[in-house]
């Protein structure tokens, strides 16, 4: 069978997508639309055995490892092979929607279930993943679950992490009946791709259905403190005033800005500032804020990094205010590999899909898998680029077009996998 | 006696000025060298005790009214007329210092001590004030004394005032015994001086030891909500954001500068701001903040707020934001007599004194005074302009000259009072 024949003949069930999508919903849905499923709460646990019990049906085999992450594996011809990959998560922030992470695993479990009604055997074996605890809203680290997979966190600094309410990771893994024996990170990769929502609002502004993902941008995360001098609004001219939310507020305006001198791929935010004492008529004395620089290129982010001191030293000296800028984490941008980027674009141009490259800003469990293994990404548009909210939403025809993509590429990859990543060319596609 | 006569021969006694204001600073001395005073406290009633213990020996009589205030008259030889008053308040901040406030009732004790010791009576009769609440710290609203006094608050709002314990301005002035029966703003006032430190850095700066006080600051108080659009900090490009706090920076920035625009005279601050959802990788989606602008002449105060408003609506429009400005609170600029001013600067001549011209931008009980009544005061340096802080601190020999410009004026206006009004010039001084 070759790509034109595969595009005309296979192609996934948008209707049973997106009745997959609002079925598991209804774990741990919200009034106002959303979902509130924490990663390995009792919701969790029934999210997790109603996607399990799907995978199984779609003939799966389940295997479960120490850190709760769970692949459904669909055995290909040669077993000798390392399995082409995807997933996603199914937990949720505290007002979350219904997509993120769910549509990558629904998307997933739609390929396995379209292979399994067509009878269609790949070279490779296939795997499905659900990764434990993405979204950190409850335990730390965030991508908990790939991150332990790629040797990113230890295992047991993971299994220790608590929540606020003081119950640990392992603890709840068990309560919920899915604390593995698998040892983590010891199965083979073949290729891992991850279909997610763009949780921005690029695709939509831009008026296309496919992002080509291409990598992720790299972080630096920065906390700063600004120390004026606290006096009295009333009786300190101007002149002699040390204020520290002025000095501050040129520096959110020198945040943005050095993101803009680094378009498209730049971003500068000041997310968390806080002024102290904090009255209405005293002259702030501190300032502490929050910086999240990003970009895609490694050597541009560093720039970036030495304009961000500059400037701001610039600007603290100006104000006569002292400055304590401290880097908090560094995440590096995150290639993705070139092959599977060329499976998805190839895809998409096959099914006259409007598509477009792209990077991904936020984190996903794609980003840790690319750290150590061919990985790549497929976005779909969301509403508004809107995420993380309880009125985030999706066209099902595009949650659909992103499902096809992401048969296509794992078809092409897992038909034989070693030519389609040499030449990363439309060539290696047809010979599934 | 003319006045060169008096300068020479008639001075309030530094040393004991300076040991009152140490005796009374140990009632609710704090570790770091300040002062926690307050209003209607424990502590305050035994301030109080002590002062009025004081007020008697220099042959005052006490009269409370029914928020507390304390009047100690010094009859002159015509009762007929109004008395000339001095005062200020012993209530103090937290961890407040040991002159705020103080300094004005000490100084103006040790007038009345020194009239006692030389004999001297006065055309009209003296009143030392220690006015009720004048920080606010405890009860608010702040300055309550002078301001029901004044006919600015109503008594029963004040007395039914609770502090965060929910205990009574009522209950608390009966519980440390000064709730008085006289009805409050029946007495006749002449003229109202009032002397204490700066609070402000200018006089330091300036090199001066006498501030001629002509009047207080016009103050608007704002609130303002910056509306945006929250969103990821790594998928959204910078060009599609609404970044709230972005938009309140150039706002802060903007306050500052209407300010800076109106100088000497023009303050702008923002005390207050809060970013929302204040996480770290989020652009702001709401920023509130406050605003306090001041200006010594009510038309250009008024013109700042016309600025305000169109400059932030401008900042508001470019950045797609939405805004919403709300005046809180207005108090118009207070001009102070310019006959007691001027015997406040033919005194700070007469005796060599280096002196300037000032305005108040902190609220004091003589802005209340200044309302319905002839009234003025006097500055001294503090160092480095700190106040309403442990390390609040001045130098005696600052002190001690601001005393003495309050006995020359009080005089001047007690002498022959009528006549001092008309002509607000040297010659009437030398009449007493």
């Amino acid at each position: 069978m070759n790509l034109a024949e595969r595009e005309t003949r296979l192609s996934i069930n948008g209707e049973r997508l997106w009745r997959s999508l609002m079925d598991l919903a209804r774990i741990g849905a919200t009034p106002k639309g959303g979902n509130a499923r924490l990663a390995l709460s009792a919701l969790d646990g029934q999210g997790r055995d109603l996607v399990v019990g799907w995978m199984k049906e779609a003939g799966l085999q389940i295997h479960v490892d120490q850190i709760g992450n769970i692949f459904g594996r669909r055995p290909g011809r040669d077993n000798t092979l390392a399995p082409v990959m995807t997933g996603s998560h199914i937990d949720t922030q505290p007002t979350g929607g219904k997509f993120d992470g769910c549509y990558g695993v629904m998307a997933g479990l739609e390929v396995m279930r379209t292979l399994q009604q067509h009878g269609i055997q790949t070279e490779a074996p296939l795997e499905l993943i659900i990764w434990t605890n993405e979204e950190g809203a409850r335990f730390l680290p965030v991508m908990m679950g790939s991150g332990v997979f790629t040797g990113r966190f230890a295992l047991d600094t993971a299994l220790d992490a608590r929540d606020s309410a003081g119950l640990s990771v392992r603890d709840e893994l068990a309560a919920i009946g899915y604390a593995g024996k698998e040892p983590v990170g010891q199965r083979a990769v073949g290729a891992y791709l991850e279909a997610h929502i763009e949780q921005g609002p690029i695709l939509e502004a831009e008026d296309r259905v496919i992002g080509i993902v291409t990598g992720s941008l790299g972080v630096r995360w920065y906390d700063v403190t600004v120390t004026g001098m606290e006096m009295h609004a009333g009786p300190t001219p101007m002149a002699v005033r040390k204020d520290a939310l002025l000095a501050a507020s040129e520096m959110v305006q020198a945040v943005v800005g050095i993101a803009n001198d680094k378009l498209p791929h730049g971003r500068g935010t000041v997310g968390v500032l806080s002024v102290h004492p904090a009255s209405r008529n005293v002259v702030p004395g501190r300032v502490d804020f929050t910086i999240d620089l990003r970009h895609v290129d490694a050597a541009t982010l560093e720039q970036m990094d030495r304009q961000l001191h500059s400037r701001l030293a610039d600007i603290a000296q100006r104000h006569g205010v002292a400055l304590d800028l401290r880097q908090a984490q560094y995440n590096p941008p995150t290639p993705f590999a070139s092959a599977l980027s060329a499976s998805v674009r190839a895809s998409a141009a096959a099914r006259g899909l409007p598509a477009m490259e792209m990077v991904t800003g936020a984190g996903h469990d794609a980003v840790h898998m690319a750290m150590a293994h061919p990985a790549a990404m497929i976005f779909v548009p969301c509403k508004d680029g809107v995420s993380h909210n309880e009125i985030e939403d999706a066209r099902p025809e595009h949650l659909e077009a992103g499902a096809n993509v992401l048969l296509d590429a794992m078809l092409a990859q897992a038909g034989k996998r070693e030519q389609a990543y040499q030449t990363a060319t439309g060539e290696a596609h047809g010979t599934a």
